[in-house]
């Protein structure tokens, strides 16, 4: 019963499908977060269900641990095989299944890339709402319960995945969820594998909800002279029910990065990028409802981009500003916190970070899906500085234990991995135990992503 | 370790709450369904969660089966003490102890009703939107993860509950979730209870979303030829994407039901019932596209309800429905079926469903919620005639059978309780034997809604 077994084993199933060079290994001991490299003992990339499930029917005889890898755009390294043993590359299993635009609906392989996919749906009128920025895998964004700038209207992965097929531990496929809209048909074993970071199956074919591409869709930016006035803007938005579809805040740091990389050209200071969708008519409308709530709180610089180029130029800058911050800071890698709250809280809550980050010794800046109550702080650390670490963790910790206090979560999109294990406890309390319990009765061996989301 | 002594342990704990007269134990042996009555041993009218804790930890030591029990109204015999012991009633627990109109959210304990919560609701602007008909708990709807008229628009309880207090079954008392409106922090616990039937642990507080009471409201209801052209203009409505918020289809028994109950005057054919959410003028925009969309369908007598009292006289007819029916066939009592399918196929398997029982000697008429996908058929079974049951049954399994053809479930909102089991196996194969891991894990005497949903 060992690793080098299992490998042994794996290679008369995979053939030159199972790779243990150093360089595919090193390929995959890589992440864009400032965990350390872990390499696996060896790279499998499979092709079918049935190959995923031989391969973990191996692993769990031989106690070998198996860490699915599809885009490795994970941020709390989820995706590290820290214990060694097995990496499984999903990205081969890429296929766009079925399309049904009666029933808006897809089937899709976990290795199918958000944008791969919505590629795929261009004719239909149709496409894929989730949108954490990164082009991520379909597999790894259920397992990391992803969401990003449209959840505000659409909902997160929970909300739009309605059927998976899974292999578990052991190599047995289930199937989880219908196509129904809804159902009342026994325990939501869908729900419990979104979410889980591979540690309780692996996610071998999910059934995601399409929406209509909207018949308008107009998108803006605007300035603010303060944060605490972007958000009350905001605030005020989500408690009059407007169904705006994105709402995204940027502090000074980001927009000075923005302008450097992208040629933007906007006032130095916080904005919000904001899309309406809608019929011609409700886009105005709401619009124009917005546009009053900016201009009370002293919001200026309203710029519309109703040209589809316009808008793409804006959400392609707000996606591109993890990498802009990182330009803006040659030699440093990113610390970034993720914590989501109530909305009336939003306000305190940022203005605590914001004065955190000053009061310390790295650079770092705020950016959000603030509709939401979440928004991140990217802190930039100096390679290799095992200091500057510390100050950004504990400043990390300290805005996850301001969020806890007022009824928030530690994590609203980036999952725990192993980057917030230490605050699962604070959250959960007694239910993190639940949690492990649920984890060993599916993965009895432990052979499931160890090391991450759960107490070891 | 028996019943007897989990009695005599809990008689210490509440005094006289806990009750085993024959008069009150005939209380909770009830249903509004077929099933047949039965009896638990005792009766626990718990006031706090430490008591549901201390109770639940003397019947895991025990072995006495805990059955939870609030508002009764369940369609498929979940809340019948099967295998006696103790019935927990919870409808004690019943306050609402927060409601926050900045953050949309409320905390409740699992006995306050729907209608008393929307009714604590009405000073603030918000509602409780999830509306089953029933006048039914928050626990027992969270149980059950029901959903109704509105869930079209706003979702179902796995939507609208955002975290829980849950005592398991060995009197551990854990939270899941949090107030923010999204988190990847670990497995999604919430959803794993949220129906769970009971099976899991015992719901002791749920903290659920609330929505603004629109700006606009409009109801109309319109008359169709057939049940096809019916089903047609709905299909095209949820195609198109637009968000009307309920979309209720009756057939023609239903609407001579409704007529003679609650003297609607509505010609004798089948009918959509609908309402429009949203400002002044995006309702009028839905309702005048949908307003074409049944023209095209041959839609006629389109009566708009504009009025409050008018709308609040369409929806107490279609809630009353249930009743209506059984007004009409005096001596008979209901089964009711439930599947729900993607929207393309609901043509089909109504015309089969109506076809089915046109064949059958027993009376039924069809009733739903069709922007969902979702709907059901009342069948009148003589009481107590048991060849009546089985042909009701048997009618009930074929349209179960042609849902999960199509890619459906057994259950849109009902639940499985002890109705449904037959058919968890057909729905979710291996799956099935997974929840009943999972039961096991939480449960693993065993004690917790025995004889429901897993298989024993």
């Amino acid at each position: 019963m060992s690793v080098k077994e299992a490998k042994d084993r794996i290679a008369e199933i995979l053939g030159n499908r199972l790779a243990a060079t150093r360089a595919v290994r090193a390929e995959h001991a890589r992440n864009e977060a400032h965990f350390p490299e872990a390499m696996p003992d060896a790279v499998a990339f499979v092709k079918t269900t049935q190959e995923v499930s031989q391969v973990l029917a191996v692993c769990h005889e031989e106690a070998c641990p198996v860490t699915a890898w599809a885009a490795g755009t994970a941020l709390e390294g989820q995706h590290l095989p820290t214990r060694g043993g097995l990496v499984l590359n999903m990205m081969a299993m890429n296929a766009v299944k079925a399309v049904s635009p009666e029933d808006m609906d897809a089937v899709v392989q976990p290795g199918v890339t958000r944008e791969q996919l919505n590629e795929d749906l261009r004719a239909t009128g149709l496409f894929f709402s989730v949108d954490p920025g990164a082009n991520a895998s379909m597999g790894g964004m259920a397992a990391t319960r992803a969401s990003g700038t449209t959840a505000l209207r659409y909902g997160t992965m929970r909300d739009n995945v309605s059927a998976l097929e899974v292999v578990l531990a052991d190599g047995r496929i289930i199937r989880t969820g219908t196509r129904a809209r809804k159902s009342s048909a026994g325990y939501d074993l869908t729900g419990a594998f979104i979410g889980s970071e591979g540690t309780l199956g692996v996610i071998t074919q999910l059934t995601v909800k399409l929406h209509g591409v909207p018949e308008a869709i107009s998108a803006a930016s605007c300035a603010f002279a303060s944060v605490a006035d972007a958000v009350q803007a905001v605030v005020t938005t989500i408690q009059m029910g407007i169904p705006i579809a994105r709402m995204e805040l940027l502090d000074t740091g980001y927009i000075e990065a923005l302008n450097v990389r992208f040629g933007l050209q906007l006032p130095d200071t916080p904005h919000l990028f904001l899309e309406f969708h809608g019929s011609d008519d409700s886009v105005r409308e709401q619009a124009e409802t917005v546009g009053t709530i900016v201009a009370d709180c002293n919001g200026t610089n309203f710029f519309w981009k109703t040209r589809a180029e316009d808008r793409n130029a804006l959400w392609q800058a707000r996606h591109g500003a993890y990498e802009a911050m990182g330009a803006m800071h040659p030699g440093r890698r990113s610390v970034v916190t993720d914590i989501c709250v109530p909305i009336s809280h939003l306000p305190d809550m940022i203005e605590a970070a914001r004065s955190d980050i000053d009061g310390s010794t790295i650079p770092g800046a705020i950016i959000g899906h603030v509709g939401d109550g979440n928004f991140h702080a990217q802190l930039m650390v100096q390679d290799g500085n095992m200091e500057d670490l510390k100050i950004a963790k504990n400043l990390a910790n300290r805005m996850a234990q301001r969020a806890l206090d007022v009824g928030g979560t530690i994590s609203g999109e980036h999952g725990i991995g192993q980057g917030k294990r230490d605050l699962m406890e604070a959250e959960h309390g007694a239910a993190w135990d639940v949690m492990g319990e649920m984890k060993h009765m599916f993965d009895p061996r432990g052979i499931l992503n160890p090391g991450k989301l759960i107490r070891d």
